[in-house]
């Protein structure tokens, strides 16, 4: 009976960095699965989401892609480093109307301070999935012995 | 005495849209200027809004940007038109910590379909102000008279 | 023996556009592959394409990114239709030392105004492929029937 | 007669730097300013610059605008120094016909390893300036002394 540590180690790095996310808690947002390199965070439908028009708000849609991409950096992490948002840019590409919101980040490429990362967010509507947004971010290492790295950008 | 009528429409027409997004209200966001062109939003602190280190979520610093720059944009349409985002780019260049964001949004380009805006945000902390996320927008102009323009890219 | 008139409709709109710009020329690039929503752009070495480090000047990198992502649109089309560059946003994500670059975009959104792409591209140095540079990018159609949408924005 | 020697150094840094460029030489661009954190780029007008439109090639606006982005970061660094970009976001705002380009890169942020700009291209016919891109770009400093920071991300 074993297990391996070391997928239990980045898993826990995730989990434990995401319970600590007021806004994720505030908004709502759950994390769906996590693999090396690759996380998934859902978010369901409340009024208090939505924007003018009656779709998913932006920011709604823009903070779980964020948070998908950095935490895909960050399970390729050793334990103990941090992950901080440098940038990025999202395009969104159809009207967010539905009951979720589920939001995957991939890490393109992984560096000794910078990470970079897609993600793609689907709006499910009626069990209809249709790609709502697209993101391309840069992520920045903290590793965990700071004296050779910035603590902030 | 008489007032500006364009100019109690541009701001009606921005208030109204405002009022009717949740996502603003959910995050106790307001607006506190709005001239042709150019809209300035706030966000107080509330513990909601954080991420795992204690700053503001980028989240919450994108949204209120977001909402500033399209703001900005509709400011200069005519009465009726709407106003989508259709992607932004945001570089995160100092720690979101303090008791206030300040977002504003001005207009670089109206189009006949496409609006581009910057934007800056900045966090007050005891009364020091310190620029904290910079962005880059485009914003698509939905007609009033929809027959020429798409509703929804 | 028969061939499909739509294919060679949009592969000839690809190479037509492709072959009046001075710039793809200027630099020595090639279109090596389209498809319906894909293209594929090569670039050979030459030390006018360098920066100061010897690398592929990022300039280069981005050119046939550009147009691949573009062209990708344009398959996409109708005949007759063109298309512009709204923005775009590339990552740098290893340094371009080789012998040849290609580039590859990809449609991801087609709409009746905008097309969202994503590209990579990638350099080649005796046989080994690395993924230099990512990229996100907006595209507007210039429909052939001009009565309806800008011509430019 | 004293003259600034710092001033001259950034100056160097800069001019050094660029005439090491093949591809700026290859585009016949030229700088116009140096300031520190700000710097002016010139491209005249010539025909393998130019697109299918008969506009200037997106891929001539970027390359100047990257580079007096990255310049302007690089004015305000130590000597020795270097620096490479990590990302960009471009907006192609106007159709860049006319007889030069003209961009300008400025510095918003410097930091420790990355430094964020901001940049604008015009186009001047016939000596009327119309503003054509805009730009918003992430620099990465490769210290003169490299022990404690990646060569390459």
């Amino acid at each position: 009976m074993s297990h391996n540590p070391e997928t239990t180690d980045f898993k826990n790095m995730v989990f434990n960095s995401f319970a600590k996310q007021g806004m994720m808690t505030h908004l709502g947002a759950q994390i769906s699965d996590v693999q090396p390199g690759s996380v998934e965070i859902r978010l369901a439908y409340k009024t208090e989401l939505l924007q003018q028009h009656g779709l998913f708000h932006g920011g709604a849609t823009t903070a779980i892609l964020d948070s998908a991409g950095g935490y895909a950096a960050l399970s390729l992490f050793r334990p103990g480093d941090e992950v901080l948002t440098v940038e990025y840019k999202i395009n969104f590409i159809a009207p967010a109307i539905g009951d979720e919101l589920v939001a995957r980040g991939e890490v393109i490429k992984t560096g000794k301070s910078l990470s970079i990362t897609r993600g793609n967010a689907y709006v499910i509507k009626d069990g209809n999935v249709t790609l709502c947004a697209v993101m391309q971010q840069t992520m920045m290492r903290i590793l965990n012995n700071t004296s050779s790295l910035p603590k902030k950008e």
